[in-house]
């Protein structure tokens, strides 16, 4: 059994972490650490955890974490990069679901995050945890850095456009949708039910975070200067992100399904749909699965690529246990093959 | 392993059921049969069942449904009652998640559902599958009738009260609301998305049919005439019931904390929350459990309970997999351990 | 033109008070004020009043404020009571849609509301504002405490029982569901979309503020002690309070649809459904409309009622205005006549 | 007053209308017709009119029709067309909310809507209600086409970009969301609580009915071939649509706040936010404006335009009204004033 540890488990990404892990059938939770909640019933925090989860919160020891063999941070921005390098050098290995590690670039992080990097040097050693692109490297990896959620629908929606030199790659545009609870569980007037519901737009469409991580991994995977537009827009409904993703094709008689198909048949949590599909982000509530279909409008030059994903799910929670399944030499589907929870 | 089939898979149970069976250790799905879907794939129809559920629906055909050990039917009202004595004559056990043979009275039967009852003669032998009350019956039971997704969170609610004669047995109240599947997979203006939404009422308030349900079982565990008001309300929501009950106590001084929580102290899906609580339906999204909590506002004669569930799970097909596990002896909690989908 | 103005308009009573206003042909809005959004034009802080509403928002002055007719409170509890004397007397009438004004038991109003009441001798001087009760007395107050939501709703609901002497006064249980706006604008966990979003649940069902209010009011038309059970719950909507209400008849051979719609018949803001209709709180969206239906389950001796209104309008903001219509002579539905939003 | 009249006012439009023209002080409602519901009081089909509309629905009729200034077709496609020249013919001004009218070539209308047209000769006659495009020839109009939901917002949002030349017109994009009244009242699993409910997904991606329309329109402003990408999307929701558009700047210095507030300047119902916003659909709910933000991502070469409406008013039945009061010369926004509905 993989002993496992959750730093800042209070926000939403942790109670889905716990969720998971509790049907996981090669790991147990050792440890929840809260500061603001240490000494509390997991399960008086989060009533659908009774019965299910036995822990209490506890404050952050690294003493205590050291015992795990891994750690999930599960905290806000700027927390985990305080905390890696001694539990590292314990030999205790990282999934940060935070956006400490996710990008190479240090400047950059600290240009988009608004704080000093507390440790640049771990940038380079972090790999960055999309296993359908970085699989080999995640399999060695001390701290991967688990990928935001709308990244992780846009890329898996882009590479394969991008590995086959299929598109101009300046022409993408990421028209994205994302549910409140990627927002995560704190207050904020904007994510009140009377705001939030029966109501719809878009925000930071001027420049949003995950900007520069999509650039990055997208960059890595074309020639040529990437360039994305990135319009985020919040949905009135509770889980679920959808991706609708543009570029300019160069032969508009491609056959775009061949492609997607090939690129991902062996990939157990990315599902190409039929031709003429358009995936519903209920059928992956609460599976690890990103949907994908391909459009191609009026057969002109545009690929329209639609895809979804539950955000707390292979958006966060469900990719970093398929992470720590390949760190662990587990099937990768271990404990994340149930289906969603639809309707 | 346990062989099991479930007829007329294109609804929400049948949907529900096929992704517990999927998730269940010890059974597997071999038929699923569907008139109006025949030949189709199950992941076509329900493509949150893509890489989960193989098969695709068949007629129902008895010969085929007796190679299963048990089989489920996720029918309309008044399919099962033509269907079940074939595959009871071949050994066939059977759970039905439709009302056919929930009322033990074929007159109350015929007056409530409007047709005349094709074997009411299997009426009696019949169990009642509410494990809570019945579960030695259904240990034995060739049939078991699953009950309705109201009638087990009101029952679970109301039982305590009733066998330790802590109330007027005539001074019963269900304000019951229910999230919108509890009607099914079915076209009606009434759950429209723009009538349903953002709106509330009440409906069939001078009667609905599983009042005679409910009372028969609440009539079985208590003296006196039982005088029961149930007013069934439809939520904005998809899944979910909860309901409120009311009820005069005999004395007001009795500890209801203490009695609910020794009642239900060995039942795995009954949760008995602290005093104070009070329970969210999102806490049981997807699990087969049944919340409950008991108040006494300003300490008066007047017993509130509040039960939570999700009517897919333990209000349907939850339930029937329990029923599923007792029948054949594997452990109550096989199959239905993982936590609610919240949030 | 009345001249109106507004106290600490940054809330959802607020922004509907201006709506009303905007739209009333008698009367025009001069000031409104809020410390913490003075300086800042209101159409900024709600857009949906941009080109409807010029003003911003200023200090509470109350030499400004004495240049209003009237000036309605839609501050928080324990505010207008500090301000409210000295706009008094410089003649100014208020419309308090807070709860200082409403219970005439400074003790009590104490108890519920955790605070010394600031000026207990004008709580005789205060006129509750529910016209359908007390309508002379609003066409000479100075002083008029506008009434909660769940108060006007269930006291609507429970009136004609009671006046009538048709039920045990002993025997009242009202189960109310409200909107999220019911809460206000103001962040708290419990409101968060993913929290309150698709998910239902009970609250204070031990004690809610409204429950000495209802209590005052209906013991008021009634002889004998009363006893009312009232449990609010939360629904997963925006806009919309739904009372279902239960008392014990004491003939059950009443007419309850004659002597609701003799009760009404009046009214312009009560309308009583044909026989066998359950209202939607979708039918009174945005309208100032209290509608509601009588019920009597298999012709037992629970009367069912069924009353539904906007919280904001009939529950707040339109009620206030509806006072105004009657304090200064206007014919009672100026400004209130539209249509309900309805989908 | 003007004497008005509806065809088919059993959906969305139709109550919408019904709601404006109750609300306007220079209307009324004279005749409401439906084939299926003649003899019944318009407020028994929708509760939320009872005590504003008296009237019952006929049978259409087109002598009782011709005593009528306008008649407003709510009906579905393929109806107004054969009933709009007899209207015509006896003086009756006709806004059709369908989209019989609204093509100006009958074979493309053919190829869409799946049917022949029946009076071709009346497309060339029929004025486009767009009167931020055509103000002038509404004025005019015996029959006026009123625009589709999706290209009022989507047309008002590339007209400056389009008619200032300041864009590449073969790049156009449009990813547009829409909440579900906009699909009507009409039964559809799509359309079931359950479905539509806390979900999303893109529709008809490789090509939808308002395309042509779209085109059309945007065409007739620009010079060379325009080239729409248009990508329908439903939202969890009831009322709103959401307009994000792509278009590629010839030059990305352009000031585009500068331009659309120039453009719309006098328009009463399109209103450009503040640099740097994004409209919320809430802002507009019931209320006739299109409110628009202008963005230019990372100072990039492409523009990205919110707009938002409310799809059953300027997407509808208010435009309808504004086209009315255009063609009857009154002041335009004549009933058309309140403010939107939030929260």
């Amino acid at each position: 059994m993989i002993k496992t540890g959750i730093i800042g488990a209070t926000g939403y990404t942790g109670v889905e972490l716990m969720r998971l892990i509790a049907g996981h059938p090669g790991a147990e939770l050792r440890i929840v650490t809260s500061r603001s909640e240490a000494g509390k019933a997991v399960s008086d925090f989060f009533p659908s955890l009774r019965g299910i989860i036995d822990l209490s919160y506890t404050e952050p020891d690294t003493k205590a974490l050291s015992g795990c063999d891994v750690v999930f941070f599960a905290t806000p921005n700027g927390t985990a990069m305080h905390q890696a390098r001694e539990l590292l050098d314990k030999g205790v290995k990282i999934i940060d679901l935070s956006a400490d590690f996710r990008l190479k670039n240090a400047t950059e992080w600290e240009k988009w995050y608004g704080q000093q990097h507390a440790c640049p040097d771990l940038l380079e050693a972090a790999v960055y945890g999309l296993p359908e692109m970085n699989r080999k490297d995640i399999k060695q990896a001390q701290l991967v850095a688990n990928p935001g959620c709308y990244p992780t629908a846009i890329q898996l929606g882009f590479l394969p456009l991008l590995e086959h030199k299929l598109v101009d790659p300046g022409s993408l545009i990421a028209d994205a949708k994302s549910g409140v609870s990627g927002a995560g569980r704190k207050m904020s007037l904007m994510y009140h039910y009377c705001e939030a519901g029966d109501s719809f737009s878009a925000y930071a469409a001027s420049g949003h975070r995950h900007l520069p991580e999509i650039r990055q991994g997208l960059q890595s995977v074309c020639e040529g200067e990437l360039g994305l537009v990135f319009v985020p827009h919040l949905l009135p409904m509770i889980r679920g992100i959808h991706a609708t993703l543009y570029a300019t094709l160069k032969d508009s008689s491609v056959d775009l399904q061949g492609v997607y198909e090939k690129r991902f048949r062996q990939e157990p949590f990315v599902d190409v749909m039929p031709p003429g599909s358009h995936p519903n982000t209920n059928s992956v509530r609460g599976s690890n699965v990103c949907r994908i279909a391909c459009h191609q409008p009026q057969n002109g030059n545009t690929a329209v690529i639609l895809a979804v994903e539950d955000n707390l799910v292979k958006g966060a929670a469900g990719q970093a246990i398929q992470n720590m399944n390949i760190m662990f030499e587990l099937p990768e589907t271990t404990g994340l093959v149930s289906a969603g929870c639809y309707p």
